[in-house]
């Protein structure tokens, strides 16, 4: 099977690794517009060959859509436009937009809305991961809109990188990644930020700097030009979740201010009850 | 040299295995209130022997304080009444409070204020990790208040178990830590009470967060036992931290309500020199 990668970045980089090394792909076209990446993705054998969106689209059983949501909902109907029994998928965060989007377009049913939930800090070629994807799970949204065949072949694609398959309705899937993957990345942007303007020793900083705080504030670290768009896409979900955010570290505030220990302690017993949710 | 380990929980337990490994302790005997705790720590082979504290005060060479601050400030003028030549050192993530109750006591010379820069979300003796310390920070606070022996002997301990040296003023130590570590346990804490109040499917939190929920929650699993009289301690500081972190998510918040994508950007690419500072 030839597949196509637009995005030859962190997402699109570490798929043509899993789907080269499994065998599903024979060839891999990779479809970059930022020379620097495509030279790399040749460079470190993520694509064999780089090709204009055209050629890349008429040469694909499979086209795989890994860049920045906002790019790709604007790029999707121009592609459907052009396909004829490829299937097209996207690997975006948000999943509300583009399976919108979608309603409208001819085609709407060679495309499957999914969300690998695997990320790195990292971005570009050099970001690709060996085996990133291996016992994490896939997220398909609104499979009932998918042709039998389209949907079938994602499905087995992501079996073959060792993913397992969740399927969700797209609102349901944004408000959930509101919760457990934006909202996370707001606080650790802004955490980085205050450490920045409070500390202005900033070898003590690296100095001290431990695993907690590294791991706390490595997502800081995260692409703008992908963050900003899922941010504003997700952005009454992530609203929300915000909104408690800052009242939760109001109750720590007030504990402080007020010497309050017992419900201090209260907060955090209830916090180590995440233990049960997450390893 | 025989060593007395009062508290043989996550640094006590690890600084053990430490001492034992490089050949520095002949000898590590145990203080341990938890009966649970001291039978693990024998099983475990963190101490050779669980004592009193009267009679491991006696024996030792090297007395290491490695309880919860709160306690150990409270332990401390009694065990130095106790002591004849023996070195005290703690471990605790303060260090103003108990440098300021040393400067009264009798043998104060004795004692070494510490923080070695290492620890995990886990407690207790079965949290103990082997060569936990390796090409860590510590620091050492004060140190023109201990007797020059007591400081040399302190030094090489924990040059011998791989860590290197920072000397700073309790004062400016508690400052830092505020900044690199107190305030990451505090929004961690609140993260989790925020996704456990907002997320009513618990499963879809076990299903979907990957690793980048997991990295910014994982401290939110720490003890309060702990926690809480270090934030007592620090609260001034920690308290100043955590208003410039709330008005940092709040810039954040203000962006997505005015759609502000430019400002945005702004602060994320602002976060995003964190990576100069953190590997």
């Amino acid at each position: 099977m030839t597949i196509t990668i637009i995005g030859m970045g962190l997402i699109g980089g570490s798929m043509a690794l899993a789907l080269k090394d499994n065998g599903m792909a024979d060839q891999i076209i990779g479809v970059e517009n930022n020379p620097a990446h495509a030279a790399k993705a040749i460079e470190l054998g993520l694509a064999d060959k780089i090709e204009s969106l055209d050629l890349a689209i008429e040469e694909a059983d499979l086209i795989i859509l890994a860049i920045p949501v906002n790019v790709a909902e604007k790029l999707l109907p121009t592609l459907l436009g052009k396909i004829n029994k490829q299937v097209v998928m996207d690997v975006g965060s948000t999943k509300n937009t583009i399976c919108t989007i979608i309603k409208n377009l001819s085609n709407k049913g060679r495309f499957v809305a999914t969300h690998p939930m695997w990320g790195t800090e990292y971005s570009g070629p050099e970001a690709a991961v060996k085996g990133a994807f291996i016992n994490k799970a896939t997220v398909i949204c609104n499979k009932e809109n998918c042709d039998a065949d389209a949907l079938a072949l994602v499905e087995k694609i992501y079996q073959s990188i060792g993913m397992h398959l969740i399927y969700m309705e797209a609102s349901a899937h944004d408000l959930h990644t509101a919760y457990i993957s934006h909202i996370s990345h707001i606080t650790s942007f802004a955490l980085a930020n205050t450490v920045l303007e409070k500390e202005k020793e900033e070898d003590a900083i690296f100095e001290l700097a431990s695993g907690g705080f590294e791991s706390t504030v490595r997502l800081a670290k995260s692409n703008p030009e992908m963050w900003v768009p899922i941010f504003m896409q997700n952005k009454e979900n992530i609203l929300d979740v915000l909104n408690e955010h800052i009242s939760q570290l109001r109750k720590f505030k007030s504990c402080l201010e007020k010497d309050n220990e017992d419900y201090l302690r209260e907060l955090m017993v209830k916090a180590n009850t995440i233990k049960r949710i997450i390893k």
